[in-house]
């Protein structure tokens, strides 16, 4: 199958381009180091140093003897898109190509706007670019739970049946996020779900969780095949910011009660989704919602995960509830259904004492790394 | 009462300025002329030529004796907008500033991309320039029916209480665009939601039909201040283009079947609306949603309305029905609900016969300016 993957330097790209290689696809990736960009600006470096894109495909050709094709530029750049697209032929295209901080889409005017342009315009691209070049091609792009925000009612499968004064119908489930990164994901399945309408495209829309861990089988062949470790408030996503406060004497940071429940997943859990969704395509004309996450925590129960496991190893570890910089509910029913993934093959990694263990001994290697004062910083998201 | 207008050279804008500025309200608009170039590069010019802005608020100044302050620029332009917005802080501002047409966006990547950019980074400064320099102003922000589609249960005023599982929440009412202008739509409203619970704006949308007419009391004043009357396939709605197809002999196209049914408004009950709504604002952290249209008809009784007046005044027409070109249901359920302006003392005004006659003598007026192969071209919604 041939396979290409928009923003494959990325946190989850580039272990989903490994893996999807190792099985034997033809892999393909575009990124145009837009996240690498943004963290230089905001002096915000990794947990460990990473290769760019042209090393790493150069490392895993050397180390299993395939061949990942590197394509670097801007999905936002409609003819460069058009032509890779063109000439690769994909039956399959990943779309992780978007700015991925909830926090960074916060910071200010400009940070708000090149987030809206930047996963728009790609988007928006990418479906001309599909339906003009491949149009049999699958399209999986990775959305978000969040889109859902914290309804008081079960929150579906991206789908919901609306019985209403004596009259059904069925409709995207209702989308509130909590960010405009969130927002701009929930009008990228606007723009989806207008498409696939009018032309038939087949698209899986993966609802994807907080993702934590930094392991992955390919990784494991050579660490210089490592993906990117945020511990920092805006591109760290918070196991993984627990996991470095942890090791270096830092009070996990709890933003407010600390009740606020998510739906969590395994970088592994991340990767089998794609190549489940990948042999399992969604058909033409259809828009597939999957639900994207293996646990439930509040954060609360997560930082405490953390202290027990971190015990363990001797680590003595402290949470404190800091003010909410979010404007967020902070205790809310939450009760996601995600049975679609498991339907098609996903068997669940939990978040197990030995996996948090594992993490811990990683950030531990890379202790002298960590700048504390990157660790928290309070962007605001209220006026 | 300050207000600035949007998009205050349009169809709409233009006529809303001059009724809110006879009113003695303080009224300045922002124009970048992007719909006046857009018809000009596709060769499809107006019924009746306009002036431009400047000559139109020289001409009402001398009219009326009052000032309307006309500011070209693009609302994309972030410095701009912010400009304008903190030197004549507005108490209101009416944002019509968008692409608004829908086959206009279904042209090809370039059309939809200039309709998806200009719509949401317009709508993006507004918010911004609004939370920064006027924070308490009111954003009155044209929606448009279109953006629920056609769905088998009666459309509420822009909110539902769904009943799920035995428990219970009010959502957005779920939206679905029949065209990428629509889509652009229930963007902005993703957008304007996100911010109003971020921040506390205070935001009126309107979900608008399509608008018909070219009379208001201010255009009567001098006919040199009138509107734009288009009556081609991409700028003009379909009872405009139904006039001006009547009076020069043009069967009167019928897409499909002609039982898609919509709710439609005259542009006296438009500036009206806009009038109500700035008068009874929005609290702060409200996001307020009215239905705006007067009646609905299906697109075959629209044009039985044509036939029967254009026969008092001994025109024989006829109408045909071709292949549809859009993508859309051609037999539909359709109860959307409209009490919201009334309660706050809309009048609405009915399309009589006396209506559609007034309309067809103004067509009958410029009819040397009707260029017939501009009125029906075929923008394709499918592949």
């Amino acid at each position: 199958m041939n396979v290409l993957i928009l923003g494959g330097d990325g946190y989850l790209g580039w272990p989903t381009a490994m893996f999807l290689s190792n099985l034997g696809h033809n892999v393909a990736v575009i990124d145009n180091y837009l996240r690498r960009s943004l963290a230089d600006e905001l002096a915000l470096p990794n947990l460990s140093t990473t290769l760019d894109l042209e090393e790493r495909v150069s490392l895993w050709g050397k180390t299993t003897g395939y061949e990942i094709k590197a394509f670097v530029g801007d999905c936002c750049d409609f003819e460069f898109l058009s032509d890779v697209v063109n000439r690769f032929q994909p039956d399959t295209i990943v779309h992780y190509a978007e700015q991925p901080s909830a926090p960074y889409s916060m910071i200010d005017h400009s940070a708000a706007s090149l987030t809206l342009q930047n996963n728009l315009n790609g988007t928006l691209n990418l479906i001309w670019a599909v339906n003009k070049y491949s149009p049999d091609c699958h399209i999986i792009k990775l959305g978000t739970m969040g889109e859902y925000g914290t309804p008081d009612i079960d929150i579906e499968e991206g789908w919901i049946n609306i019985n209403h004064k004596g009259r059904e119908d069925k409709f995207l489930y209702p989308r509130q996020g909590g960010s405009l990164y969130h927002t701009t994901k929930i009008q990228d399945t606007d723009l989806l779900w207008f498409y696939v309408r009018m032309w038939g495209l087949r698209v899986t829309d993966l609802m994807q969780g907080p993702v934590y861990g930094c392991f992955t089988d390919e990784i494991r062949m050579d660490e210089r095949l490592n993906t990117f470790f945020s511990y920092d408030e805006i591109f760290g996503t918070v196991l993984n910011r627990f996991i470095v406060q942890a090791v270096c004497g830092y009070p996990l940071t709890i933003y407010g009660k600390g009740n606020q429940i998510r739906g969590y997943l395994n970088l592994i859990d991340t990767i089998n989704c794609i190549k489940l969704a990948a042999e399992n395509p969604a058909e033409k004309g259809e828009l597939r919602i999957f639900n994207q996450f293996t646990e439930t925590f509040s954060v609360n129960e997560l930082a405490d995960k953390v202290i027990e496991a971190a015990r363990s190893i001797d680590l003595d570890v402290q949470k404190k509830s800091i003010q909410n910089p979010r404007n967020e509910k902070e205790e809310h029913y939450y009760n996601p259904a995600h049975t679609g993934l498991t339907s098609i093959g996903l068997l669940p990694k939990e978040l197990t004492n030995d996996v948090i263990i594992e993490m811990l001994e990683y950030a531990i290697k890379h202790k002298e790394n960590i700048i504390r004062d990157n660790i928290f910083k309070g962007i605001q998201w209220k006026r």
